[in-house]
C-alpha cells in the first residue's frame, strides 16, 4: 500500500480518469470517484445542481426513483413526481408534460437501471427528447454503468452517478460521477454551500489538477481494485460485456419462465442483468432467499422497502454475467423449490396422518 | 466478499461498533464508522450539531485546526479562531476567554493529534475545564486514535472523529465518528437539513437497529479490515499501544536531535507519534523527501498547505510505531543527509577546479 500522496499512486488516479471516461462514454465534462457511498453521490449530484426552491422532476416507478425524490426534497427542492407502477417505466410523453408545466425545472431525474424493479430507463430516448432545453438531465447510473449500452455524452446527461460493486465488478466503497460541461458550469455557480466532501471543484484539484492538491487521504486499495477493474472492462470491451450480460440475462429469464415463474418488470424494459422474479402464491419468498444463501451460497435480493410486492432479485452483474452462473442459479432455486414443494405435501398429508391415530 | 446484507456479514457490525467504543474510551453516546473520509467525519460533525449563525471556537495552530475553520465558515457559522503559532497549542485558557466571551458558542472545536505540527492538545484538560457548560466539546481525534491516551466520555467530548489509516492501522477509507448522549440528542433537534449520507440516526438504523434498515451499500473490504485492525488494538491493549508509540517515537526524536536536528512542537506538547522537524537552512527538504522515498522506501511528509514552515513529518503509527521502525528512518535520513553533504562539498569544490583549468 502507498501513500496517498505518493508519485507512483498518485500515477494512477488519471488513467483512472481516462478509463471511467471511456466506461461512462463521457467525451466532454469531467468524470472522478467519490469516495463515498452511490447513495452520496446520488447526493453530491442533489446538492451540487440545486438550490432550495428549486423544481426537480422525478420519474418514480421504483426504490430509488422514489429516494431522489425524497433526497431532493430533503434540501429544499419543490419535488414534482411523475410515478409509474413498480416493473413499468415512466414514459418519457409523461415527463415531458410534466416539463411543459414547470418549464423552469432545473432537473429532471431518472434511474437508468431501477435495480428494485428490474425495469430499464429508455434515457437515449429522453436525452433526445430533452434536446434544446434548459433543464439538466440527472441520471442513477448506480447499476446501468458497464452492464447496459451507455453514452453519457451522446445522450445528452448532465450528471450520472455510479458504485464499484455492481458492472464495474470492483469492492463496494466508491461513486464513480460525472458531470456535463454544462452541468458543471451548473455546479460552479450554484448559490448553495456544498459540502467540502462534495466539492467537484476541490475532488478536481486532487483527482486531475497536478500538483495534486490535499483535499482527503484516498481509499488506496479501493483505487488499486477500481483501477484493475476498468482495465479489464476495456480489455474485454464495452460492447463485448453489454452482450455477455444480456446473454446470462436471457438464459436465466428463459429457464424462470419456462417453470412457470412470472417477471416483474414490463418486458419492455427489462433490464439484461437484473431479473426480479414474483414470489409466487404460498410460498415464504424469505425463506427461499435463506435457503439459497445457506444451502446453496448464492443470495437472492428480497423486495426494498415497504411499498414492494414479494419478489426475488436476481442480480448477474460483472464476473457474474455469465450464462454458467445463470445455470447454477436456476439449479439452486430448482433444489430449493423441489424440496419446499416436497414438504408441503408431506405436511398436508400429515392431519390424515393424525386422525388415523386417534 | 459477502453481501452487505448477509446475516454473516451484518454479524460484523455490532462487534466493530463494540470495539470501537472501547477504543474510543466511550461510555455513553453511540459510535460507527461513517462510509466516507476523515474529512467527511469533520464535516459531518459540522452539519449534524451546529445551524447557519451559530458560534464556533475553534483552536487553530495548524493546518487542521485552520481547515475546522473554514469549513465550520462554509456551513454558515460565526467562526471565532483563537490562534497560536504552529508547533504550539492554544492554551486551555485562551479558549475559556473566547467562551466566556461568546458563552452562547454552540461548539468549541480543537485537533487533538494535530497532525500538521506533531503538537497535542491537552485535551483532557479542556474537557474538565468545560464542565457544567452548554457549549459541546468538537475534537479531531484523527490521529489521535489509538496512538496517545482518549477517554472520549471520560473528558467529555461530545462529538469525535477519525479515520481508519493512522492509529487503527487499517487501510483508509472510513471515518469512525462518536457522539455523546449530549451530542446524539443535539444532532437529533437540529434543524438543518443534514445530508442524508452524514445522518447519523439513518446510519445507526443500518449500524446498530435490528433488523437492520438499508442504508447505502457498505464497504465489505473496508469493514473486514476494519474488524481485524480494531480486534488486534484490543488484543495487543490500549495502554500497551500507547507506550509503544511513545517508545518508538522518543527514540526517534532523541537521535534526531543529538545529530543536530530541530523539533517543531513545544517539548511540552509534543505528540509521540509524529515528529516534526525543520529543515535546516541550505538544504532542500522536498529533494531529501524524494530520495528517502525512492532509495529507502520511506515516506515522510512535507509541510501542509501554504503557511507551513519548511518541515519533514514522520509518523511512526499503527504496526510502524516500533524502536526498529524508527532506527530505519534514522539509517536512512544520516545516508541521505551524508549524501548530499558529501555533493554539497564536492560542488563547493567545482569552481576552484575550473578557475584551475583557466
Amino acid at each position: 500500500m502507498l501513500g496517498h500522496l505518493d508519485p507512483a499512486f498518485l500515477a494512477l488516479l488519471p488513467e483512472i480518469v481516462a478509463m471511467l471516461r471511456a466506461v461512462y462514454g463521457l467525451s466532454e465534462g469531467v468524470t472522478l470517484p467519490l469516495q463515498a457511498t452511490g447513495m452520496s453521490g446520488m447526493e453530491m449530484g442533489l446538492l451540487s445542481l440545486t438550490e432550495p426552491g428549486d423544481v426537480v422532476i422525478v420519474a418514480n416507478a421504483g426504490f430509488f426513483g422514489n429516494r431522489i425524490a425524497q433526497l431532493a426534497a430533503r434540501h429544499g427542492a419543490r419535488v414534482v413526481e411523475v410515478t409509474s407502477p413498480w416493473g413499468e417505466v415512466v414514459p418519457p410523453e409523461a415527463l415531458l408534460e410534466a416539463l411543459d408545466a414547470h418549464p423552469e425545472a432545473r432537473l429532471l431525474a431518472v434511474v437508468h437501471a431501477e435495480t428494485s424493479t428490474g425495469a430499464q430507463y429508455p434515457l437515449e430516448e429522453l436525452g433526445a427528447a430533452l434536446s434544446g432545453r434548459e433543464t439538466l438531465l440527472f441520471a442513477d447510473c448506480v447499476t446501468s454503468l458497464a452492464t447496459v449500452a451507455l453514452a453519457v455524452s451522446e445522450w445528452g446527461v448532465d450528471f450520472a452517478y455510479s458504485c464499484t460493486q455492481k458492472g464495474l465488478s470492483a469492492p463496494p466503497g466508491m461513486s464513480p460521477v460525472a458531470f456535463s460541461e454544462r452541468g458543471l458550469r451548473r455546479a460552479r455557480s450554484c448559490p448553495r454551500p456544498v459540502p467540502f466532501s462534495f466539492d467537484i471543484e476541490l475532488l478536481l484539484d486532487y483527482w486531475v489538477k497536478r500538483p495534486a492538491a490535499y483535499h482527503h487521504t484516498a481509499p488506496i486499495l479501493q483505487i488499486y481494485a477500481l483501477h484493475e477493474a476498468l482495465r479489464c472492462i476495456l480489455v474485454e470491451g464495452l460492447e463485448a460485456r453489454w452482450a455477455r450480460h444480456e446473454a446470462a440475462g436471457r438464459h436465466l429469464r428463459t429457464a424462470l419462465q419456462e417453470r412457470g415463474l412470472t417477471l416483474l418488470a414490463n418486458p419492455a424494459y427489462q433490464l439484461p442483468h437484473i431479473t426480479v422474479v414474483r414470489v409466487p402464491e404460498g410460498i415464504d419468498g424469505k425463506r427461499i432467499q435463506q435457503r439459497l444463501l445457506e444451502e446453496h451460497g448464492i443470495e437472492v435480493g428480497g423486495g426494498l422497502g415497504p411499498h414492494a410486492p414479494p419478489m426475488w432479485r436476481i442480480g448477474l452483474m460483472g464476473v457474474n454475467a455469465s450464462v454458467e452462473v445463470a445455470g447454477r442459479v436456476i439449479a439452486a432455486f430448482d433444489a430449493v423449490l423441489a424440496d419446499e414443494h416436497a414438504h408441503a405435501r408431506s405436511s398436508l398429508e400429515e392431519p390424515g396422518s393424525i386422525i388415523r391415530e386417534h
